[in-house]
């Protein structure tokens, strides 16, 4: 019975996500019943989500519950099986939270599944070709819906997802985008992935300079955003959408917090004729499998790349959840645990 | 040649339209060339969109010009032809302008198309049988998709598309909730129409007595919205959404006078997994013999019912037009012109 580190959500955030609403525990791993898996995590994903979950109030789900687990995805290895399914050593990807094993009944899909590492790095599996990769497939697939030579607009570009939407946007023969904060994330957006420019809306800062941004890089107007951000960015980009632009609301990270940002011209969603459509891909798990294989086939041959930022140790996690929320990471926010 | 009364958009208005910003004017009517039809009209429709079209900014389409014809539908007689598709007597539904004859070019088929008044009164063609109706058609059937026992909310519901929604929405087996203003119309909502509930707005005239009043009336929710007004009234529809909530906005009569209003919580949207969608009825035409189909027959068997404000004479256009922005029209606003 290895001991398992945990950490718990203590408290809810007042307004702001605070190192003190966690708590760092130590426990025993429970002996496992008949159908059960013991995983050892070996990478941790940290998510914007996340800061949702912490609240009371109605998010995408239910609440994260106080004095439990938080909630995260994990990739790792079983390392003790009582699953006819699962053999010890079979890399595999789950919902393990942010502790270093987990107990899983081998029989919930969604909870425990298995991956092939063959020709991608594990942690992938929590990045480009896992939920933040497939995130990305979904919103620019199935609402950006990209037409060759349209302009696809992405916030957060640097980002697991945002990088993922662009580099398939590109794929597909439309023109990428990228909205990032600070001079080496839109170099990295442009020059690593291949992005046809990116916008620094930290040099941008206010609504008027940043629209005036928008234009020189869109001559042609904006025909699908991919909305990660929310807040001022959101009207400077619906603000030069064209007829019929398709807006996919991926994340809202501005609001996390608590503070209120109106979009401010929403007589746009008629003048323009937008679509503006939220979602959360895990309740699309119909398109998972397609949506994998075009990501993990672009990956293997070098066609997608991704960037992690790697926080060491789960006593790490608080800090580099808290500055992921306020933009520090750079690329997929990942723990390792071993 | 008849002389011809007509009003033109004399200047635009500086902040909220009024009767000084048309002209009325007398002309002779132009000798026919080949092609053109000479049509009497018996009835010009006033319609909300109007508003958008006497501003400079970017609306819906170009800005009607200054010193032109107001833009609008008519219902009338070919009362001289030199087309062979038409013939003096045909009843025909077209873009004439608010004036008393127009000259059309019988090829263009938006600028004119016979119609059958069989079974249905002429006016029903700009009404529950014209653009009115297949707005409602279009948004209800192709955006909101309502299911049986899904409820959908429509604001502006005593109106001309609004009614048509309500009572669509029932014939599709989901639960149908108005907004409207003043007691006399929802009245009528509820007990002609038959919409299952209807709230007035001008009763419950905060957004806190308003959300209190909808959630009596929509116990399970809010699966569909058509959206008919902007403003408040919007905010508090999508605090009531279900998830997957689909939201159809046709129109946004709050901003036509150039009042801003945000949407205060646009990360509903996300929470929700909300799909909201502008749409214009003229750029789906593929879809009109389908819905004016099922509208007149539903109309011509009383399934369908529809009231009309009949102003009379040209000259009593512009006060009509006002009221209709301010909500004092009851039904279809129609002048009637013969």
């Amino acid at each position: 019975m290895p001991r398992n580190q945990q950490i718990l959500l203590d408290n809810r955030p007042q307004v702001e996500a605070t190192a003190s609403n966690f708590k760092l525990v130590s426990t025993d791993t429970p002996a496992l019943q008949e159908g059960q898996v013991l995983v050892r995590h070996h990478y941790l994903s940290l998510d914007p989500y996340m800061r949702g979950r912490m609240n009371e109030g109605k998010s995408y789900a239910a609440a994260q519950a106080l004095g439990e687990v938080m909630i995260g995805g994990t990739v790792g290895e079983v390392v003790e099986s009582r699953h006819a399914k699962f053999a010890v050593g079979d890399p595999v990807v789950g919902m393990g939270g942010w502790q270093e094993y987990s107990v899983v009944n081998g029989d919930e899909p969604v909870a425990l599944r298995k991956v092939s590492t063959q020709h991608i790095p594990l942690q992938a599996c929590l990045g480009a070709v896992g939920m933040p990769g497939v995130t990305g497939w979904y919103g620019l697939t199935k609402i950006c819906e990209p037409k060759p030579g349209e302009t696809v607009v992405i916030s957060a570009a640097s980002g697991s997802v945002g990088g993922v939407v662009g580099q398939l946007a590109k794929a597909r023969g439309a023109r990428a985008v990228g909205i990032a904060g600070g001079p080496d994330k839109c170099q990295y957006v442009v020059e690593e992935l291949g992005f046809d420019a990116c916008i620094d809306y930290k040099q941008h800062s206010d609504p008027k300079a940043f629209g005036k941004a928008l234009k020189e890089v869109c001559p042609n107007g904006i025909d699908s955003y991919f909305e990660n951000v929310g807040g001022w960015i959101t009207d400077a980009v619906l603000l030069r959408t064209n007829a019929f632009a398709r807006v996919a609301v991926c994340g809202m990270i501005s609001r996390y917090d608590g503070a209120s940002s109106p979009l401010e011209s929403p007589a746009l969603i008629l003048v323009n004729r937008l679509k503006i459509q939220g979602f959360i891909v895990s309740e699309h798990m119909e398109i998972w499998p397609e949506a994998l294989k075009e990501l993990g086939n672009l990956l293997a041959t070098g066609k997608l790349k991704a960037r992690e930022s790697v926080a060491q140790g789960l006593a790490a996690a608080p800090e580099a959840f808290l500055g992921l929320l306020k933009g520090k990471n750079f690329g997929k926010q990942l723990v390792k645990l071993v």
